[in-house]
């Protein structure tokens, strides 16, 4: 067998991701057969699960994957921006089944388990708990330039957005209407800042 | 056969909601079996599908009153009273399963079936008008006293409101902890108001 670089492992790696990705946004967790993981990566069961131990292992590395993207995105430009590409994801294609790069659907699939399933919200709390480092660090460094509301603790106010993202992707799940939601996104910005 | 008044048939109509309440916050609808009906109504199956139709129609009925009730208080106090009165449910008890007054675990269900089942939510979309009335209603009361902010719409504020709502039933869904939301609603009750 020819030695693979770390590179190659990598690349490949994440090419299962991308399609596990989709695959996932389409069909839901349970919807996610092995036959259709292997079409929407083109690869075989073997090459798959060489690299995830099982479907779960594979679904819990890309909701980590997509937890991290989103940590670094309310790093930057805070939670509410979070909610705003979730919404252009929903405007363009619904469930985020269509763009690689969205993890909408991800999302959408992890906030379903936390529901139903007490083992997975015992794993996911890690994570959960990565985004809310993240939440508070930023709103930590809004105050620190005097843009934050000083008359409610910062970490409220993280408790706040998290409530309302949890909102949003409870009501995308839903299929209800994302057009008119950037006014409220607006109302949820302002809320938090100082007047 | 007796004759049986008005008043009677009302009561045992609504002695059956109760426990069917009870009973769905219990095992959620699909869990909910007819055995199950029976055991907590203390009817037989044919004094419940007297009533009812079927189950759904049970469960559709039951739905339909705590919308009824929820709007009333929305009317009365408004939407961000009605996520205190979730929120102190769900800390007396987890998932309203204990008291039949209590709309929570309607409400989770209802939620649910909004996201897995898109007949129901076809079904569901004249209550959740409902709702959504009573809450404009009440913003463009309060918007007459003077105590709304008057530089978003009110239509914006209220899907404000009932996103935040959306994302307190998932977050309970979650069984995620509830002690620390009163703050939370704090700062959504005074978002809505003039500062």
């Amino acid at each position: 067998m020819p030695r693979v670089s770390t590179d190659q492992l990598a690349a490949r790696r994440q090419h299962i991701l991308d399609g596990a990705r989709r695959c996932f946004a389409a069909y839901g967790y349970e919807g996610a057969t092995v036959r259709r993981l292997e079409q929407s990566t083109g690869l075989s069961r073997g090459a798959i699960f060489h690299y995830f131990r099982d479907k779960d292992a594979l679904f819990l590395a890309l909701a980590e994957q997509d937890a991290r993207r989103m940590a670094d995105v309310v790093a930057e430009q805070g939670l509410v921006q979070v909610m705003r590409d979730l919404l252009d994801t929903a405007r363009k294609d619904g469930d985020g089944s269509g763009d690689e790069s969205s993890w909408l659907g991800t999302r959408l699939e992890v906030s379903r388990r936390l529901r139903t399933d007490p083992e997975f919200r015992g794993r996911w709390q890690q994570h959960s708990a990565e985004l809310t480092a993240a939440t508070r660090e930023r709103l930590d460094r809004l105050a620190a330039t005097g843009a934050l509301r000083d008359d409610v603790p910062a970490a409220v106010l993280a408790q706040y957005l998290e409530l309302v993202l949890e909102g949003l992707v409870s009501h995308l799940a839903m299929g209800l209407p994302a057009d008119a939601l950037d006014g409220v996104l607006d109302v949820v910005e302002q809320s938090v800042r100082r007047r």
